[in-house]
């Protein structure tokens, strides 16, 4: 697979590219299987709809990995914590953590096991799936998830899990081991079900500062990379901390693809990692309201990464009113500018 | 003034310290003013009550500078735009910015004459307070101001405005450089009413990618900052573009003090940008929660700095949830940690 072989650093006869959040609501086909399965999370829910939305871009746009369609957040909530998708609001958890009694009611194993939907959308995606493109499985970081748990929902300032950031650092560090056990199951479970690779997504991690970043959220990434890396050298781990450009240089680890937000200019990444990482990213997202915008923004980054060591993607989700015909004209163009 | 000579670079006996959102909710006393004037914006526009709570932090916390209670966004208001604050929601055009006709009715000279609240405000601030504490005036970037001109509120997404920036990007400089007229006239008028220093808040910053925030908003604040100089090369220029850390090297003009968010660590601004300009920052706000906490912000920011080049700050606005006596306790620890 092309997509594999780039996370490795290997030539590819094209860079490879897929998008976060291309499956999803700027497609007319999902907006009808999300519509059928009647919310949010009925569609994580049933593999047979979750499968179809996931497979949707690899047909439609020709992307070359599928990403599966699930969310980061179903991993608290089958651990026993009560969530919903509010329209508008986000995501809720009713009883957000507080105290250890909380914690001790969360379960590991039974949750790992509970996933079972998610592992069966990957058994159908992957059977379904040309055997050229690959499958990517996914999981929130401990600390994007931890912080989900304590806030009990998005949040601009972070203020109750900063709180125990400082007054109580061991219940977070609980917490976070926690999490980070159920996602090593889940993430091995996820591998043995038919992912060729996996990304960990640290949508918070600019939340912390420097110092506090390695402490609360990378050592915690870095252990499951480890768990994951001992057992399954061959598939390929890409991380994706947001928002931390001014410490890149700091960053290793036991990971493949080091995931490019697209506030980090990718000429930075490449200085800072690109000798010891492949890149993944990064282009900002509303270019893809412009064919000219696109046509910039691709050789521009073509033009830095010259075609090594290199996966395309957006530096953050596709936008829900983006059009089809741009995305895949997006597409398109990655893989027409960089043909060897 | 101590701040005045540090924002020069020049020594002084301690680092001087204030806070941005220093007259705010975090205190008991504004909250009483708020309630009086019946809305946030009564508040804005009554020089008498916004003198009271831009004074309140100075007697209160003893910080070394006031800066102006006002809002960036009376500008557009004052330019012709109808402006209103809803409860959890935020600021609200009601009428966006969409087309030359809208941006054609807007006035300049008449907005920077309507503005006379403000003015009358630092009058009456300037002759109650200390003369040996600083006033700082205020104004948002031609940027962020246009975003919300533009898009009519806040936005995570900046869609619209990004649109704008790739279909018709003259438009988007027509919107620019009116602002940006407008500006010079209002901060000037606000040096002429008494203010000692001024700070351009460019909190979208972030939004832009490095090149198109050379283009869309950097070139713009020189403008403003070049004006003044030429003017007023006594009155120090504070700028605090969020969230730019990837290309701080990029940085240079006619200022004095560069604000540094919290985000980006102090080591980075400093070495970047420490030999050329003051530093100000950046302590991450929700330190403030924990003493502990603030000890160990101080101590990093002030062994980073050594005291030198360097004004005191957040690198946030304080959090409505902060105690005051945690907020005494950080001005504080600010003055005794850096005493000569």
């Amino acid at each position: 697979m092309i997509f594999i072989d780039a996370c490795f650093g290997k030539k590819t006869p094209y860079t490879p590219v897929w998008m976060m959040r291309q499956a999803g609501r700027y497609l007319p086909q999902y907006l009808k299987v999300r519509e059928k399965a009647g919310s949010f999370l009925h569609l994580c829910k049933n593999p047979e709809s979750a499968a179809e939305v996931t497979l949707q871009p690899v047909d439609i746009l020709g992307v070359d990995a599928a990403i599966l369609f699930s969310d980061i957040l179903v991993v608290p909530l089958e651990m026993g914590m009560d969530l919903r998708f509010s329209t508008g609001e986000g995501p809720i958890f009713s009883n957000p953590l507080m105290t250890k009694a909380d914690l001790d009611k969360l379960q590991i194993n039974e949750a790992a096991e509970r996933l079972e939907y998610v592992y069966k959308a990957i058994r159908i995606i992957r059977s379904k799936l040309s055997s050229d493109k690959a499958l990517i499985g996914f999981c929130g970081a401990p600390w994007t998830l931890a912080t989900y748990m304590i806030e009990g929902s998005g949040t601009k300032t972070y203020g109750k899990v900063k709180k125990l950031l400082y007054s109580n650092p061991s219940f977070l560090h609980g917490v976070l081991a926690k999490v980070t056990e159920v996602l090593k199951l889940y993430l091995e479970m996820q591998i043995k079900s038919g992912v060729n690779a996996v990304q960990i997504f640290d949508s918070w991690a600019s939340a912390l500062e420097e110092k506090a970043f390695f402490e609360f959220s990378w050592r915690y990434i870095q252990d499951i990379c480890s768990f994951l890396k001992s057992k399954y050298p061959d598939v390929p781990i890409i991380v994706f901390p947001k928002g931390i450009s001014g410490y890149l240089d700091k960053i290793e680890g036991e990971f493949d693809v080091f995931g490019v937000d697209w506030s980090t200019p990718i000429e930075l990444a490449k200085e800072k990692l690109g000798n010891r990482y492949v890149l993944q990213g990064n282009m900002e997202p509303t270019r893809l309201y412009s064919k000219r915008a696109i046509d910039e923004g691709v050789e521009h980054i073509v033009n830095v990464m010259q075609n090594k060591r290199h996966i395309f993607n957006l530096g953050h989700g596709i936008l829900p009113d983006v059009s089809v015909e741009n995305a895949k004209y997006f597409i398109n163009s990655v893989h027409e500018k960089t043909k060897i």
